[in-house]
């Protein structure tokens, strides 16, 4: 199944927007992992099955498993997602982006080396940097549009013919390269406005959403803001709020409450 | 030694201002060393080896590791340079970039994990994200301005203000990034009036220019727009035109002539 496919069928059969954003850092493991062989894996792994129940998607962020040199970790984990729970999507948050002939090679190391549905990838380069990934039809390319952090305002908020920047991205999505209808666009919580704004330029595109709870994004004026008219359209980001609800030994069922908390406050608003 | 003072250091020392670009494609290695157990690393050492005596710089592509899944090659690549060659410094072409909490993970990925001296970053999402990178007083932060690829102007030539994006990149680099003077922009040798201009807003910046050999920049175009005073500034990198100077077994010694012959084309027009 495509991986647009499946978001939109994991939206319907877990009544959820929710995304589990799986950025595990060794400082922040519960003390029953120390010993493990794998503590990332072991981590993912508890806090995939306490909230697969509630959860339409999950999102490992690469730097997270590269800056610990812990790859095979990543790996592991996504693994055993296709495996265990092959109707939920895999999101690799990794932002890569380059010049075509690399560019196939990051296709490559996201959907053939660790198995991922999907990848996040750059635009500052250009079409001929994302056409690697947007060609393999079967596989799910996410956009950086309008970013949730504070600096994003830097370049993307830069005006060219009256329309911001992220304003453009959001153009080309809709009228170049969403040419195998696999793509959808990161847009931050932060701004709900823009992403007001994003959406009417985008008619159903999906979106990935970061930057409710700990990054202070609102989950009403999200889903006012994005969601599509069938009360769907949002793949809502939640990293720090979900996989740390617990510092203790109870962390994979505070996960799982979390999780299911912040499925039903978004589905007050769909 | 910092990444800056070594740079500087190897352009006087090796009289040259090429930089190799290591992006091994297992398909194009020469047919000798289909047999080895580590046929990258056993690549990549033959060509430092033959190269060193003409080149200021390597340049190992991230994504030619990652696609293979053979980053322990890239990993042992590094530190072979390091041992042997450390007074040429490494930038590690990985292009990364997202918010503070994760940059600092990959600062982390390229830095200690890998040891590179320096690492690409894209400043889409502005300072947060390119902080945890320039914190990094001893390492060097080579930021994307105006890369050599052609679909690079849909975004970098969109003007803010009457002013292109990539030169609010080059203004936020002079302004804003470069508080430990520890920063290089990515400008394509592809685009030589907008590698001058950008010289004009930076000063003394050094410049990391792909694009000559194979993507068709020119040589004596790039230094006259590009060089600082001094005839440095500088760091132009080949990838394919030295890797690949020969597919046979007389690869490394192809890659050598190629290197000092690149050297001294760049000599003439310092």
């Amino acid at each position: 199944m495509t991986f647009m496919k499946k978001i939109k069928k994991a939206w319907d059969i877990k009544n959820s927007l929710v995304c589990v954003g799986l950025d595990p850092d060794l400082k922040k493991l519960p003390p029953c992992l120390k010993g493990e062989k794998f503590p990332i894996f072991e981590f993912n792994k508890a806090i995939i099955d306490a909230t697969s129940e509630a959860a339409c998607c999950y999102k490992p962020q690469f730097a997270y498993y590269a800056g610990y040199g812990a790859e095979n970790e990543l790996k592991m984990t996504i693994a055993y997602m296709s495996e265990k729970y092959p109707e939920i999507p895999v999101i690799l948050d990794s932002k890569r982006g380059d010049i075509g002939s690399t560019a196939e090679m990051y296709a490559k190391e996201s959907f053939d080396i660790y198995g991922a549905d999907a990848v996040t990838v750059n635009p500052y380069m250009g079409t001929d940097t994302l056409k690697p990934f947007l060609d393999r039809k079967e596989k799910g390319t996410v956009i950086l549009c309008r970013t949730s952090n504070p600096s994003s305002c830097e370049i993307q908020e830069l005006k060219h013919d009256g329309l911001e920047i992220y304003k453009h991205v959001a153009n080309y999505a809709m009228t170049k390269w969403n040419y195998n209808e696999n793509l959808m666009l990161v847009v931050g919580a932060t701004f709900p406005e823009e992403l007001g704004a994003i959406r009417k330029i985008c008619g159903t595109i999906p979106f990935l959403v970061p930057g409710v709870g700990a990054q202070g994004g609102d989950v009403r004026k999200v889903l006012e803001n994005g969601k599509t008219p069938d009360g769907r359209g949002l793949v809502i980001n939640s990293s720090r709020g979900i996989i740390y609800a617990s510092n203790g030994n109870d962390f994979a069922a505070a996960a799982g409450k979390a999780t299911r908390e912040l499925r039903d406050e978004i589905n007050k608003y769909r």
